[in-house]
């Protein structure tokens, strides 16, 4: 793949920035002008949002005497020239696409830190012994299709025929039809082939804005991801009750699911402070709330609630320890209010570790930068879990970022960004 | 108004009964047959269904040698034919009006019972000094025009312009069109002048269904009504506190609308226990909740909760206490959440105080006819309550009726139906 032809290389001289600063600026100013929507930016996954970005990010590379190429998944790989790929290499990665109507950093930030990191190395001399490669992934966001990290699963043989013959929330073609529309040979990829050799990876790492307000709250401009939380869930929960008269039946004779629900959720809070005082990892979210709109009046006890369960953790043992709580104050509640609880399929998701080296390599570069090394679970999912569970040494640097993701608000300072930036590259050089 | 030309006359010999128990269930069988719907029962006020049940009424009364007459709100009167209507009277009410696919007893069970009474008083030798009238009342549920007790209103001028330009959620026309299509004058309603003079009525009983289960679980046939619970409201409350990722933001930063609103429940439901032991009569319930369905994911914290509030009581000190501690409680969870609690307009309705005299009278009738006088608050309004408001010494007896009312599961023996007609009748006879 060549960017010569699109005229994303034709009218910024991507060469002719002052600073590093400057030049970020510039990237996500291109970004944003390419890929904005009614509000905020969208960049569809295999179609013309993500590939417009990709573009952006190649005609940069390309301006910066890098080499621009595809994977096998239609993944753009950008390394030095002198680097034939064959030898094991650290990995910057990071994904090009968005959630519909999203900002302008999830994801970009992370490949602007890896462009800026190969155009910082092309002045170091000697060169590294270890090559470094840029990694932009496709279809990070589970937006559009259901799945999150497509462009690493199919890396690594994870896409099954249920992913691929899911629809688009966007443009409608199923994964199958837009991964062939970008030019990607599925045939591998049905068979579950991995296209990615572990053992070409010495360490695979990515910087990410965070989704989350710690790093504002602590003024943190940078922080080592400690974990990826994974989690369990219930999507919908009916707690069932028995409707009746608001004003005829007395508190003891009623099954109030209301009521009942206000209980439940004040016992998950009162186990979830307990286990933050243990200092364990954990976040629990019930949302999705309702009762029965075609039942809704005034004067009506609520005989029926849905809602749905999530909690997430860095360590499988909590989440399990949790869900089981859950489940028995359930029972208690039932018995209690006289109202029965349904579950439908419960879903599990499992945590991914960071590598402790890793860490370890990134929390020196901080320290070596002036920067505190502050560690901080991710709440959400990344591709480094993807390479962390295939075996790969994985290692995450968060940028801070206010107003959380996915939606326009999201707001990184491009100092912070050059912070974080600075962290990876310390952590590469020192290798 | 006669009912010599409908149908419900000729073919029924509402005479050729063997037994109380055999009319009654010939007029709810009448009853049902004629205004059924897909499930359940309709008589919409100043409309068809509520028609056919008056014709039945009138028709039975008629047969039994009762005069009938049509007060001027199109209530219909029964009197014996001595009765000219001059002299100070008991009233026995009840409403022959139904909720969309109701039960069959709701209101009904008032009138039958009023009926055998004057049937009965016309074998009573000599004929007792005080005339006794039977007052069949027109739309005294809610559920057509959002405005209870539209009858007994319109007859203490307690209707207003809101009132009368409301339209029915069935037949679509509105609440003055509805009227006058019954023929009722509505200069006088309009003016809010009073058709009723209350030194006409020496009483006003109504014997009507229990519309929650505290008779069945207590195996009570017949109670004496207390006092009418009166309520406070707010039909929509919105709790605003902050979306953001589920994975991502600590419980210590969060501002989540669905704890805050779990921990209000739970602090509402203990004072509600307090209120009780304090042998304060409160029923609280917590309706209509749900968080924004156009906001739903499961990796969501739900920014946004809405529920609506109600407390009933019979005493209006209780309410105003106990909505003064649910304001405070709801400071109190927003300092604690860091949410805030947004009202629309509170609303107010008065209890209503069953007369102690009346109350007397009716808990001795009950001990003769060998029935404990059982005493129990109505949580739901009744025309009762706008007659005690208006002056007129009222009080209520319930009859036991499984699986609540406003619903076709109404079910109510009739041999608990005469027990309670016994208490009115005795109590009338004995005044």
């Amino acid at each position: 793949m060549s960017s010569s032809s699109t005229r994303y290389f034709s009218y910024v001289d991507w060469t002719g920035f002052s600073s590093e600063n400057a030049l970020a600026e510039a990237i996500f100013h291109e970004l944003a002008n390419e890929t904005s929507d009614e509000e905020g930016i969208t960049r569809e996954c295999y179609s013309s949002g993500e590939d417009a970005a990709l573009k952006i990010f190649s005609a940069v590379a390309t301006a910066h005497q890098l080499e621009v190429l595809s994977d096998s998944a239609s993944n753009i790989v950008v390394r030095m020239p002198e680097d034939d790929g064959h030898r094991a290499g650290h990995y910057i990665g990071s994904h090009a696409d968005s959630v519909p109507k999203g900002g302008n950093y999830d994801g970009a930030a992370g490949i602007v830190a890896g462009l800026l990191c190969l155009i910082r190395l092309q002045q170091v001399q000697p060169p590294l012994a270890t090559p470094v490669r840029l990694l932009m992934l496709r279809g990070e966001e589970s937006a559009f299709y259901g799945r999150a990290n497509i462009g690493s699963r199919a890396l690594f043989g994870m896409l099954d025929e249920h992913d691929l013959s899911a629809k688009s929330s966007g443009s409608g073609s199923t994964l199958a039809t837009a991964m062939e529309g970008v030019g990607i040979n599925l045939a591998p990829i049905q068979l579950g082939k991995s296209l990615f050799d572990p053992q070409i990876a010495k360490s695979y790492l990515e910087l990410h804005i965070e989704q989350g307000p710690v790093m504002i709250e602590q003024q943190w401009p940078a922080a080592i991801v400690s974990g990826i939380r994974g989690n369990v869930r219930h999507t919908r929960i009916v707690c069932q009750g028995e409707a009746g008269h608001s004003g005829a039946i007395p508190r003891t004779l009623r099954k109030d699911a209301v009521f009942a629900f206000g209980d439940l959720v004040n016992r998950l809070d009162e186990h979830w402070r307990a286990f933050l005082e243990e200092k364990k990892d954990l976040v629990v979210t019930i949302g999705m709330v309702g009762t029965d709109p075609k039942e809704h009046a005034i004067s009506r006890i609520p005989g029926m609630l849905t809602f749905a369960f999530e909690a997430r953790s860095q360590a499988t043992d909590t989440l399990e320890t949790f869900y089981q709580r859950f489940r028995t104050e359930c029972e208690e509640v039932a018995h209690q209010h006289g109202v029965t609880f349904t579950f439908d399929d419960r879903t599990d998701t499992a945590p991914a570790r960071m590598h402790d080296n890793v860490i370890e390599r990134l929390s020196l570069a901080a320290e070596d930068c002036g920067i505190k090394p502050h560690k901080l679970p991710s709440g959400a999912g990344h591709d480094a879990a993807i390479f962390a569970n295939a075996g790969i040494p994985s290692g995450m640097v968060f940028v801070r970022n206010a107003h959380g993701s996915h939606n326009p608000r999201e707001a990184m300072d491009v100092d912070d960004l050059i912070k974080g930036t600075d962290i990876l590259f310390k952590a590469i050089t020192d290798w």
